[in-house]
Protein backbone atom coordinates (compact mmCIF):
# COMPACT_ATOMS: atom_id res chain seq x y z
CA UNK A 1 0.00 0.00 0.00
CA UNK A 2 1.38 3.66 -0.60
CA UNK A 3 2.01 5.45 2.61
CA UNK A 4 1.91 8.92 0.70
CA UNK A 5 -0.58 10.98 -0.39
CA UNK A 6 -0.18 12.30 -4.56
CA UNK A 7 -0.69 15.56 -4.69
CA UNK A 8 -0.93 16.61 -8.97
CA UNK A 9 -1.20 20.18 -10.15
CA UNK A 10 -0.45 21.95 -13.26
CA UNK A 11 1.22 25.33 -12.01
CA UNK A 12 -1.90 27.27 -12.08
CA UNK A 13 -2.30 29.62 -9.19
CA UNK A 14 -4.95 27.86 -7.56
CA UNK A 15 -2.88 24.58 -7.58
CA UNK A 16 0.26 26.82 -6.00
CA UNK A 17 -2.09 28.13 -3.11
CA UNK A 18 -3.46 24.52 -2.48
CA UNK A 19 -0.39 22.72 -2.48
CA UNK A 20 0.79 25.26 0.29
CA UNK A 21 -2.38 24.27 2.28
CA UNK A 22 -2.10 20.60 1.77
CA UNK A 23 1.77 20.39 2.51
CA UNK A 24 1.17 22.73 5.66
CA UNK A 25 -1.83 20.37 7.02
CA UNK A 26 -0.35 17.08 6.07
CA UNK A 27 3.50 17.46 5.99
CA UNK A 28 5.39 17.38 3.55
CA UNK A 29 7.10 14.42 4.24
CA UNK A 30 3.71 12.50 3.53
CA UNK A 31 2.61 14.15 -0.01
CA UNK A 32 4.48 13.42 -3.46
CA UNK A 33 3.70 16.32 -5.35
CA UNK A 34 3.50 15.98 -8.90
CA UNK A 35 3.31 19.40 -11.48
CA UNK A 36 1.39 17.37 -14.76
CA UNK A 37 2.68 20.10 -16.69
CA UNK A 38 6.25 19.50 -16.14
CA UNK A 39 5.76 16.01 -16.47
CA UNK A 40 3.34 14.93 -18.64
CA UNK A 41 4.67 11.25 -18.49
CA UNK A 42 2.21 11.04 -15.49
CA UNK A 43 -0.75 12.40 -17.14
CA UNK A 44 -2.12 8.82 -17.52
CA UNK A 45 -0.96 7.51 -14.03
CA UNK A 46 -3.44 10.56 -12.31
CA UNK A 47 -6.44 10.05 -14.70
CA UNK A 48 -6.03 6.38 -14.11
CA UNK A 49 -6.29 7.41 -10.48
CA UNK A 50 -9.87 8.89 -11.26
CA UNK A 51 -7.98 12.62 -11.58
CA UNK A 52 -10.52 14.81 -13.16
CA UNK A 53 -9.19 17.69 -12.75
CA UNK A 54 -6.41 19.37 -10.61
CA UNK A 55 -5.39 20.27 -8.45
CA UNK A 56 -6.16 16.59 -6.56
CA UNK A 57 -4.97 14.48 -3.96
CA UNK A 58 -4.86 11.43 -3.99
CA UNK A 59 -4.82 9.94 -0.68
CA UNK A 60 -2.78 6.31 0.59
CA UNK A 61 -6.42 4.18 -0.17
CA UNK A 62 -6.62 5.39 -3.56
CA UNK A 63 -9.41 8.54 -2.53
CA UNK A 64 -9.45 11.06 -5.20
CA UNK A 65 -10.31 14.45 -3.65
CA UNK A 66 -10.76 17.30 -5.64
CA UNK A 67 -9.85 20.28 -4.36
CA UNK A 68 -11.07 23.89 -5.54
CA UNK A 69 -10.96 23.89 -9.79
CA UNK A 70 -7.59 25.03 -11.05
CA UNK A 71 -8.31 23.26 -14.39
CA UNK A 72 -9.93 20.44 -15.87
CA UNK A 73 -7.30 17.47 -17.44
CA UNK A 74 -7.82 18.28 -21.00
CA UNK A 75 -6.67 21.62 -20.08
CA UNK A 76 -3.78 20.14 -18.39
CA UNK A 77 -3.47 17.89 -21.73
CA UNK A 78 -3.39 20.60 -23.76
CA UNK B 1 -4.55 31.90 15.35
CA UNK B 2 -6.96 29.16 15.11
CA UNK B 3 -4.60 25.76 15.32
CA UNK B 4 -7.36 23.57 13.91
CA UNK B 5 -8.99 23.01 10.56
CA UNK B 6 -12.39 22.91 10.73
CA UNK B 7 -14.16 20.19 8.30
CA UNK B 8 -17.87 22.07 7.10
CA UNK B 9 -20.02 19.17 5.78
CA UNK B 10 -23.64 18.17 5.24
CA UNK B 11 -24.23 14.70 5.80
CA UNK B 12 -24.59 13.92 2.38
CA UNK B 13 -22.20 10.97 1.07
CA UNK B 14 -19.84 12.84 -0.68
CA UNK B 15 -19.02 14.73 2.22
CA UNK B 16 -19.15 11.63 4.95
CA UNK B 17 -16.09 10.08 2.60
CA UNK B 18 -14.41 13.35 1.96
CA UNK B 19 -14.50 13.33 5.73
CA UNK B 20 -12.93 10.07 6.35
CA UNK B 21 -10.02 10.88 3.82
CA UNK B 22 -9.42 14.02 5.67
CA UNK B 23 -9.37 12.63 9.46
CA UNK B 24 -6.81 10.07 8.25
CA UNK B 25 -4.89 12.87 6.34
CA UNK B 26 -4.74 15.21 8.89
CA UNK B 27 -5.52 13.62 12.20
CA UNK B 28 -8.33 13.65 14.06
CA UNK B 29 -7.22 15.87 16.56
CA UNK B 30 -6.55 18.61 14.19
CA UNK B 31 -9.37 18.79 12.48
CA UNK B 32 -13.12 20.12 14.11
CA UNK B 33 -16.03 18.26 12.09
CA UNK B 34 -19.14 20.58 11.81
CA UNK B 35 -22.51 19.10 10.32
CA UNK B 36 -24.25 21.91 9.25
CA UNK B 37 -27.30 19.96 8.76
CA UNK B 38 -27.35 18.81 12.40
CA UNK B 39 -25.94 22.52 13.39
CA UNK B 40 -27.09 25.44 10.93
CA UNK B 41 -26.45 28.10 13.30
CA UNK B 42 -22.73 27.64 12.13
CA UNK B 43 -23.79 27.91 8.42
CA UNK B 44 -23.11 32.27 8.65
CA UNK B 45 -19.96 31.60 9.91
CA UNK B 46 -19.38 29.00 6.99
CA UNK B 47 -20.43 31.59 4.97
CA UNK B 48 -18.32 34.19 6.42
CA UNK B 49 -15.09 31.97 5.89
CA UNK B 50 -15.97 31.80 2.52
CA UNK B 51 -17.52 28.58 2.18
CA UNK B 52 -19.75 27.73 -0.76
CA UNK B 53 -19.97 24.47 -1.10
CA UNK B 54 -19.37 20.94 1.25
CA UNK B 55 -17.39 18.99 1.76
CA UNK B 56 -15.33 22.33 2.68
CA UNK B 57 -12.11 22.45 5.03
CA UNK B 58 -10.79 25.88 6.40
CA UNK B 59 -7.34 25.68 7.03
CA UNK B 60 -5.95 27.19 10.48
CA UNK B 61 -4.55 29.96 7.87
CA UNK B 62 -8.29 30.77 6.65
CA UNK B 63 -7.76 29.83 3.40
CA UNK B 64 -10.81 27.45 2.25
CA UNK B 65 -10.34 24.44 0.18
CA UNK B 66 -13.36 23.40 -1.92
CA UNK B 67 -12.74 19.16 -1.83
CA UNK B 68 -14.75 17.19 -4.15
CA UNK B 69 -18.64 18.77 -4.52
CA UNK B 70 -21.64 17.46 -2.57
CA UNK B 71 -24.02 20.30 -2.45
CA UNK B 72 -23.69 23.81 -2.36
CA UNK B 73 -24.82 26.39 0.53
CA UNK B 74 -27.86 27.44 -0.59
CA UNK B 75 -28.92 23.60 -1.10
CA UNK B 76 -27.60 23.30 2.77
CA UNK B 77 -29.67 26.36 3.94
CA UNK B 78 -32.78 24.20 2.04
Amino acid sequence: MMSKSIFYHAGCPVCVSAEQDIINLIGTEKVEVVHLGDDSGRIAEAEAAGVKSVPALVTPQGNVLHINFGASMADVKG
